[in-house]
């Protein structure tokens, strides 16, 4: 998509081993409108799955997530990473390595809105080393459900996290797939 | 806004103890095209203040801020719990006591996204103890800005929150005003 990633270039930045802040547009400040349009492009990618619930992680996952959902027009689940006082106490839930906060976080789905019928789509911001989209995986098929796709905003190619997801054949869209980050160089897949 | 009222007297719990419990729609799994609808109604509320961005606090006022944001055509930005590794070392942090969370949380923002010439719309989900609104309000006035606007989906009269705003002398507007959850109940102002 290439609106993401011009502001990728001109908004974003390289900040070595691996790191790319994008703090001005998705992760701390959030741009609305390209979010819309993010959202709407997943959603068109995503169309064709049968998807009857989308899932993510919060807190980044939550924006792109909502704006999909509204054009699938499905309800978003986002994982919790602490149980609020209003979940019962059976949860749902798995533990995730986090590469960026340097340690392992919970993810937890209340059952009440994951169930065994469902067709749960997954949409986070970043794909990378794949952990946080495995875990929402793995959430996924504790409660008995099917995940039917896979989508972010932003894949780093180069670390893992795609060969980690490939072998559970599910469908996975990235907007913008960065497949270089060495030199302080950000290059793109295409 | 009649919808969301509704929304809560079918699909809301009070689970005593004034815990309003909105997992289905709002703070678990979100209703994105009622979110939609709720930024759609805050953003009118708030036309005329002049607002030059939105802030909000993870996790649970990203979705309605991020709607209020799109229909006023602003960026919005969420106070983070934690520093990731992208945010610069030099931060606006203050604490917040999180009544539902039973300790008191960081909310941290990054003078990249938060300078002085800013007027701040605040939007978050629930405007109760008046802490985590509060909390931002100083974040504001630490960056020299102007907060402009408060606005909640919803409000718990019968807390504090409305009382601890009420001297800054800034609009408040809340979508569903809850003025008593005693013995099971819940009843709105109107």
């Amino acid at each position: 998509m290439d609106e993401l990633k011009l502001r990728i270039l001109t908004q974003g930045s390289n900040l070595g081993g691996g790191i790319l802040k994008v703090d001005g547009f998705i992760n701390h400040q959030v741009d609305p409108r390209l979010m819309d349009r993010c959202g709407q492009e997943l959603a068109r990618r995503f169309g064709h799955v049968g998807a009857t619930k989308v899932l993510t992680a919060e807190i980044s996952g939550i924006a792109p997530a909502l704006m999909t959902a509204m054009y699938l027009n499905l309800p978003v689940v986002y994982a919790r990473k602490s149980k609020p006082v209003t979940m019962p106490n059976q949860i749902f839930l798995t533990l995730a390595p986090s590469h960026t906060k340097g340690r392992t976080v919970e993810l937890i789905v209340s059952p009440e809105f994951l169930g065994a019928d469902e067709r749960v789509l997954i949409i986070d911001d970043f794909l990378a080393s794949g952990q946080t989209i495995m875990g929402l995986v793995r959430l996924a098929q504790a409660a008995g459900a099917a995940v039917v796709g896979i989508g972010t905003l932003i894949e780093k190619r180069f670390e893992t996290g795609r060969q980690l997801l490939t072998p559970l054949d599910i469908p996975i869209e990235a907007l913008a797939v960065v497949t270089d980050m060495s030199e302080g160089r950000i290059v793109f897949a295409d």
